[in-house]
């Protein structure tokens, strides 16, 4: 077979590979035995790195369609039962069923798993990671939530492994009131929802509003994994633009309302991801207001709001909402930790009934435990307390990211430090492709994420999006500064590629 | 407007007063502001208990429809935004949006809440309750859930809180396949994925597995959330019916299966819910047979394996599986409590790693305390522990559920007594109609579940299922003797209903 790859797609080269590889399984190009070249020698033919192949490897063993044996080598396995060699193991004549053949269709639907065979190619080294926004709550919290954990068990003993209604207990939807009333929203217990983190969020607005074939309009960029779980129900996507302060371009937006009657407009108004940027309290005003008149639907997803580090507080648009159009996703995961499972959703009772009905059939409930605990963090003030904690730490290392990025500075690559959040996001030098960038920045033992799958519609390659929470204190200078020989690494193959007698990313090879 | 109201259906006449009026609002008929009657002036009207009214506004009100007020009564309210009044607090000209137009067609197809609805009917007295199979450990196991949580904080301190892979902890998955061993099945761990609860295990099937159409064999009767699960996808269902022995009829699920091809059989096979029996050994394996003839996928769902009082252990058909074509389900749920949320499923790599994917769209990974927690419980013996416990004060429970069974015999009712699990699944006399039992049994302080929604295809409302591992031990007599006075009720208002002079269940009303 001819593995063509080329270097500047925007899919890594790896993942060139493994389609081809696949692709040529399918079509029975290569069929169940066929020996595939030993690694070595396929990077060899290749010209690319051995680990490369390796990873082409593995993925296809994981996804069954190859298997190494010991002497034998890498080969091709049986597709489906017909052509399958009876083992010694098997019943003459019956084989293992066609496993991808009988997976739905909604189940490939979601969009290629991108980011997941980025981190996983970022996670075999000791390298600097600046690309998943998991907190990184520091060691005090701990001690608060052991502490809290030990008063629950005293005072709860065995109701804490007991069933709870779907909707969440009711003492802690009070609480979690409460907890919104400081970002100035008014809500009863009743119209809350307690989620398994609020991708479940997601997931049961998935269920509860999109059919196949409707409109979500989005912020561009948005959030990939809303985006995806929107699509793998066959919503169409339709990105709004922003100007150039990041501000949404509303005279698009009512174009397009008047246009394509979305069902949904899902944004995440506050230091926003990917872009770590807020909305104006004008825009949100006037974004609601287009929403009463053109009779859609908000969804703000608000993980990040409690997470100011300088300027004013923006109430969320949930909070300016006379009219029941705004439902409202929120979580703890980004303040205790994603181990927890707990966020929330805030709507109008008639649409909590509905997505409860939906979450009864996800999950029945939530962690019973966890929403325990939660409230005790709630109404204790620890909570509190422990934000305030974790606020000074994310604010010194945004301040240690922003300092290195001035000091490593990238000619040409423009961002825009954020007053709050995780991430800052950058635009990078034109005609620099951030994915064959990861690579080299994989490379140099730094990883992020490619700003591409953040885009609704057409991807765009020029952006990175650097989250500053998780990394220590003391690897920010040195991740920042890795970042940058990546670039420059980057820069420098592109113009070898441009000046170069090879056929322009074009390798035909046997 | 007529309200017709029948009581020889098998809809309560709470939710057929609420049908009819839900009808006429949205038809028009009850356009907004109209007012409805009083409560006690329906009722009477109806010649119905006031409760019963009661009920059905409750309903109505929480669908959004009407709205009681102080001094105006119960009105309907505005339907679509077009027709809202301007409220004071909402600007001129808009209102909130008509969420039931905007929910998803799939948001409706799960079926209706009969289950939920029957079971808030229930919960309003001190009823002795033999409706909901949760699980009830006992005292002893919460001593020993909070010594090993103590240990848990000791041990893990802050990575308690923190994300895990969405397959779950590799050593909990290892300490599953160890459990699953002491069933004959052998696994690896990277043929298991840890679940939020079995629940979530058969939405996650429903998800990779089912497109709309797909055909799915269920036994008749079989598991209603699970059948809810898949209609919701746009599944067919078909039952496969037993025999005399509640056995399934292997000569008609193979003429089936020629004819009809399904994705999946999903099946109960050890003490199944509702039926409580135990699928034979030879069944089993003649099962598998055809599943492999007919290139077919058995999902075994198997949460009460653990729970047998006598006789003697029959293997998981996944453990007789060897050419992977059964995907295994089971869940701690039954055994420690719903609170934890865990359960697992085993099943080929690639089919793992399909339904990894979902999970992560679903809620990114399971709680990471439950996970650790549950590790602890099987690797130090405690669960086995338990189990042993547990046996025996279930196996009490039905003892004293079958005495009283005895003691207040039923003419003509029928049921088998089951060598483990939580049910005992009866059979009523001919004509006695279950669903109107169900009311009566709630006016004798006592409930169940009717057997119809355990159907795939044609409702029978000739069954009851009792659950005994709920009720107090010295609550059951009373329980099975109130039931049996409401078996009486039944067939006495039945027999008045046919001598009277009333018009045979129809009663027009204003």
């Amino acid at each position: 077979m001819n593995i063509i790859i080329s270097r500047e797609l925007s899919i890594p080269i790896y993942m060139q590979i493994t389609q081809q590889i696949r692709e040529a399984i399918f079509n029975g190009e290569l069929p169940a035995g066929y020996r595939l070249l030993p690694e070595r020698k396929l990077a060899e033919q290749l010209g690319v790195n051995r680990s490369t192949v390796l990873n082409a490897y593995v993925e296809l063993k994981s996804e069954g369609l190859i298997e190494s044996f010991v002497g034998k080598g890498t080969v091709v396995l049986p597709l489906n039962s017909a052509d399958a060699p009876a083992a010694s193991t098997q019943l003459p004549g019956y084989s293992t069923p066609p496993w991808r053949q009988l997976f739905s269709e909604r189940s490939f639907s979601a969009g290629d798993p991108l980011i997941r065979d980025l981190l996983s190619l970022s996670k075999r080294n000791d390298s600097i990671s600046f690309s998943v926004a998991l907190p990184d709550p520091g060691p005090k919290l701990t001690v608060k939530l052991r502490e809290q954990l030990q008063l629950l068990m005293q005072e709860k003993s065995d109701s804490l492994w007991k069933h709870t209604a779907t909707e969440g207990i009711h003492s802690l939807r009070e609480a979690i009131c409460m907890w919104m009333e400081k970002r100035g929203i008014h809500a009863a217990a009743e119209e809350v929802l307690i989620l398994s983190g609020s991708q479940q969020g997601i997931d049961l607005l998935t269920r509860v509003f999109i059919d196949p074939g409707d409109i979500i309009f989005v912020e561009e960029p948005s959030y990939f994994s809303a985006m995806q779980s929107f699509r793998s129900a066959g919503a169409r996507l339709m990105g709004i633009p922003a100007d150039t302060d990041g501000q949404m371009r509303l005279d698009i937006l009512e174009s397009m309302l008047a246009k394509y009657h979305p069902k949904l407009i899902y944004v995440l108004p506050t230091f926003q991801n990917p872009s770590g940027l807020v909305m104006n309290q004008d825009v949100r005003e006037r974004l609601l207001e287009l929403a009463y008149r053109y009779k859609t639907i908000i969804v703000e997803d608000d993980p990040y709001c409690d997470l100011r580090y300088s300027g004013h507080h923006v109430p969320p648009i949930h909070a300016m909402d006379r009219h029941d159009h705004v439902i409202y996703l929120s979580t703890f995961s980004k303040l205790i930790g994603s181990g927890l499972r707990m966020g929330w959703l805030s709507a109008p009772k008639s649409v909590i009934r509905q997505l409860a009905i939906a979450k009864q059939m996800a999950d029945l409930h939530t962690s019973t435990l966890s929403q325990f605990l939660m409230e005790r963090m709630i109404r204790s003030g620890l909570l509190e307390e422990h934000l305030n904690d974790m606020r000074n730490r994310y604010h010194r290392r945004k301040q240690l990211m922003v300092a290195a990025l001035h000091k490593y500075e990238v000619p040409g690559m423009t961002w825009q430090e954020p007053e709050g959040g995780v991430f800052i996001w950058c635009r990078m030098p034109a005609g620099l492709n951030a994915n064959e960038l990861m690579l080299r920045a994989a490379d140099r033992g730094v990883d992020y994420l490619p700003g591409n799958p953040f885009f609704a519609q057409v991807p765009q390659t020029a952006y990175v999006r650097l989250n500053f929470s998780c990394a220590e204190e003391d690897s920010i200078d040195e991740g920042i500064r890795r970042f940058v020989l990546a670039v420059h690494d980057t820069m420098d193959a592109r113009r070898y590629h441009q000046t170069g007698n090879r056929t322009e990313g074009l390798d035909p090879i046997i």
